[in-house]
């Protein structure tokens, strides 16, 4: 199963696609889609088209958005709303099945506890699926949210990667 | 020309169409869209879906809408963001220019007063369109901001149906 992970954001939106294939997580492509300059509906314009394509050309399954963070500034929370909005809608005419996933939930699959700082998630994203190099900040996200989806898909609440030792999450 | 007016809404999303034909401004159709109790991405795609119905049905060449109020409350601030996104997301999909419009300014354009109440925008719009009833309040949000894209398509700054009297605006 392939699974396409979104991290929605006005500016600037990551993507990320792994493969599921038995307890195995292939990385497939990953990268940001960067709205640009002009007007909202401009910018929507570019981050729903955007996704569109990626969806045609790597033709995911299944798809995960993370549960963006309800800034303190309304304006920001109502501009990150809208560009979620359009990512949404991108998958939904996709055909996508849409699922979503707050940050901690987010942290915990991938990292085991979910307070983890960004770095520690990206380090993670880059091992489990044994990269070359640390994505992106925005694809890292987006790639957590596909593996976190992952984990839900194939049935298991096991932690990814992770093994409980004496009650704590470590990693292994 | 043909305007479609949009009011977004999670819950209930107002659209208004209506024709310019010189000064007149002739009523096509308006009406709310549902987006009923499931998951935000299916709420999301109930909109979408209804907005691009909306849009082949009637045919618009330019569209409107009213930018939403920011709510005290973080996360209806953000799932109101969210419709705002998929709302514009439809127009943008069928290919329409989209311009939005502050509630200030529909109610400047409409009752010649920022700050008039819901009623006065909903009597004016009955009275400007020629209409037999009052429309819905969603309705009548969204024809408002199709009324205010026709003041300013049409270059006039002037008020709908209104003049200045002694520096102040009043119903004529």
């Amino acid at each position: 199963m392939r699974i396409l992970g979104i991290d929605p954001g006005l500016r600037t939106t990551g993507f990320g696609v792994i493969d599921i294939a038995g307890q195995s997580r292939i990385y497939v492509a990953s990268g940001c889609i960067r709205s640009g300059e002009g007007s909202l509906p401009t910018r929507l314009k570019v981050l729903l088209e955007g996704i569109g394509e990626v969806c045609r050309l790597y033709q995911p399954e299944q798809s995960a958005v993370e549960q963006v963070f309800v800034n303190v500034n309304p304006q920001s929370t109502l501009l990150l709303g809208q560009a979620r909005g359009a990512a949404i809608s991108a998958l939904v005419l996709a055909g996508l099945p849409v699922a979503e996933y707050t940050a901690l939930q987010v942290k915990q699959a991938v990292v085991g506890n979910g307070h983890a700082a960004k770095e520690q998630v990206s380090h993670m994203v880059q091992r489990l699926l044994h990269l070359a190099g640390e994505p992106q900040a925005d694809a890292a996200d987006a790639l957590a949210c596909a593996l976190t989806h992952a984990n839900h898909a194939s049935g298991g609440l096991a932690n990814l990667g992770m093994k409980s030792r004496r009650g704590r999450w470590v990693s292994l």
